[in-house]
């Protein structure tokens, strides 16, 4: 592995070394240090958890983080990115996490030629892809139902621009887990072979081990959006949330939309902390991985 | 200690441990490794010697430093605050290092449930209270004058919008010391008991010991203020400033309003720096309790 | 060395030294730590090279990094950068890295007295100086040709506003290189003595060993620019550039304008990379002599 652009690219050997080796991070078992390398953050959007938990995840391995801050480069001067990153690796930038609006500029700049090797992690990119936090989810469910086959798991929400779902549908598929997509046709956008899609809640909601909520991303929807329709028939709810459902969303959480905020405190919902929690360990899992295979 | 918000909170034995351990930090006969703490600093309000002083603090105690950036934050994206610092707890961080326009958030943040613990500190809220920069100044008095009891300190300046003044206050109070508060009616605020309150310069600073001038705090003051008139009767100058007096300020110096500007140059002044340089160590002192509270 | 201001203020002995010591960085023969130093970076103006280079270079001294962002400090309060600095030096930061669009600033503000010792190193100020820039420059050519006596390099571009020609032309006049300036008339500014100035690209590029193009900074550029005629005459291209001429350029590369996009594919501006890879020996140099000389 050289970089991580998409699940698309993991081997279901990749996927396991990964779960495996968050496992060891979690229970302490397996300490890397990475003192040689040097990691650079580089987000182009907005994030909390994602920005956080890497920076969590490069300390715990005793890597060197730096934070490329777009506002106060060269890019400001007209600098191509490229030439940039290109830049940072003959400086000696070993790994770069990016996050971007475009769904293909990552896998473009991982392709092209760089001074010295670096290694692309994509922390986000465009609606396309997600892939640690699709690896963080498929952890954290993993770790609760141990076999996903045949577990129904329903994702709710504004599938069309969720690069999270698509993160998600691809590593799930994998699984035989039956994988619902709950939406209204607005919400749909193009559909995903393998997955069966809803608009009725209750219906979809039948039989659910996992109920996993996506945001309502206001930032990337350009049509008009009734959102009193899809609190109405889509929030998840005291009432509609199935007892026993696992309870996940990908953060941040807009209270009152697509959850209404009394769910938070019950217990189904500890597991959207949890996803946060996890997240930390697949990261040093996937940075040590590819730290260790540039040798550092 | 769990949380350090307001010295009203504090004990007698919480201060004087306080003391003692950054009286320890400053001598170098202390050393605490926090390699396993990870802590934010979190500032929704400009800051350079609070900040710093805490980074430098978070370094020297080995501990880990993040810097949540709230411009590039998920809070953009609708998050609420709580649930952002649910998160930070879930993912890892021990301690968050808050200043907030808000008199009251840090209180309410501090008394939520979190995912894991997590200690708030108070690096200043609103008009209400700023405990480090108290403790801080009480510190560079004490190891001058050793004993504070009848000595003679004057707060000059913009009392109601000053949380140096509220936490300063609160603090002497406990020690005997004379607290006379020097201010045009339009400064003063809210009456606090245990102050005397002067409105004509020379009448406070006879037999001063100590004179802590504050900042103007442009930022915080909606009524019109007549600077002028304050200059003309309130400005620190080398002139009216007693000859042996401690001079104090929590900075930033509005050179030229609340003090003229030569005066910096006289001996006097040179306590303000070492006001500066003896935060790091009541920060040190302060995190390291927190910290070794938590096991860390 | 107290501080690296303008290469004007070295002596051939500092020179010496500062290249010796970046290339025993380079070779991995000198090991430096210093845990208990202090720098900030202070950048007014933006950067990707410079900052990103001392940043890492700070991080392989085991030294302590601070970046000091303006745009959330007390200077937005209105505090005096010297005061801001004095509170720094109290604080415990040994040393700033600055850059900024003034030329006198950083050494006015060197020959100021502080509350503690502290360095100051010039990242780039105005139009003056970039001394760290030229030692990288320098250091990358001495590497290839050794000795620069008689060696025939030629300056392209905007010398009147360029730092970088000025910090470079400093230094190489002292070592016998034959030295070119080529621009048109609205770039040439005040002409420097011990250089040649020409205007044809043809004639000037005649037995060159050593062409350093300049970035076009369009941030400093007043006058209208017709920007047609330079590419027209001045580009650097697959054809214009001798085949045996080493390709150096400052960053970041406006590609289409001062050098032709498909010239950076070529052998000849593997150079370029070099310099941003040497520029972190170079700066590793002078942190760890200034720090040293503190005694840290």
């Amino acid at each position: 592995m050289k970089h991580l652009i998409d699940i698309k690219n993991l081997t279901t050997d990749d996927i396991n070394q990964i779960l495996a080796r968050a496992g060891e991070f979690e229970k302490g078992i397996r300490k890397s240090n990475h003192i040689n390398a040097h990691v650079a953050t580089m987000f182009f959007e907005n994030s909390t958890r994602t920005k956080m938990s890497f920076e969590m995840a490069i300390n715990k391995l005793n890597a060197r983080k730096y934070d490329f801050c777009a506002q106060t480069s060269s890019l400001n001067k007209g600098e191509d990115l490229y030439d940039t990153i290109n830049n940072l690796s003959a400086i000696g930038i070993n790994a770069v996490i990016l996050r971007d609006s475009s769904d293909t500029l990552i896998k473009e700049l991982s392709e092209k030629k760089y001074y010295e090797p670096i290694s692309f992690i994509n922390a986000g990119s465009g609606i396309a892809a997600h892939p640690t936090q699709a690896l963080l989810d498929f952890y954290t469910m993993k770790k609760h139902f141990f076999d996903l086959a045949n577990r129904v798991i329903v994702i709710v929400g504004d599938i069309a621009h969720s690069r999270v779902a698509r993160s998600n549908i691809e590593l799930l598929k994998r699984t035989g887990a039956k994988i619902r997509c709950l939406a209204p046709e607005y919400f749909v956008g193009e559909k995903i072979e393998g997955v069966e899609y809803y608009t009725d809640l209750k219906i979809a909601f039948e039989e659910a081990d996992i109920i996993m909520a996506l945001r309502i991303q206001k930032e990337r929807i350009q049509e008009h959006v009734n959102f009193e329709d899809y609190i109405k028939n889509y929030q998840i709810t005291r009432e509609n949330l199935p007892y026993a459902a696992f309870l996940m969303h990908p953060g941040p959480i807009n209270r009152g939309i697509e959850i209404e905020s009394e769910v938070l405190e019950m217990q189904n919902a500890k597991t959207i902390l949890t996803q946060a929690r996890n997240g930390v360990f697949i990261r040093m899992a996937i940075l040590d991985m590819l730290l260790s295979a540039q040798g550092l």
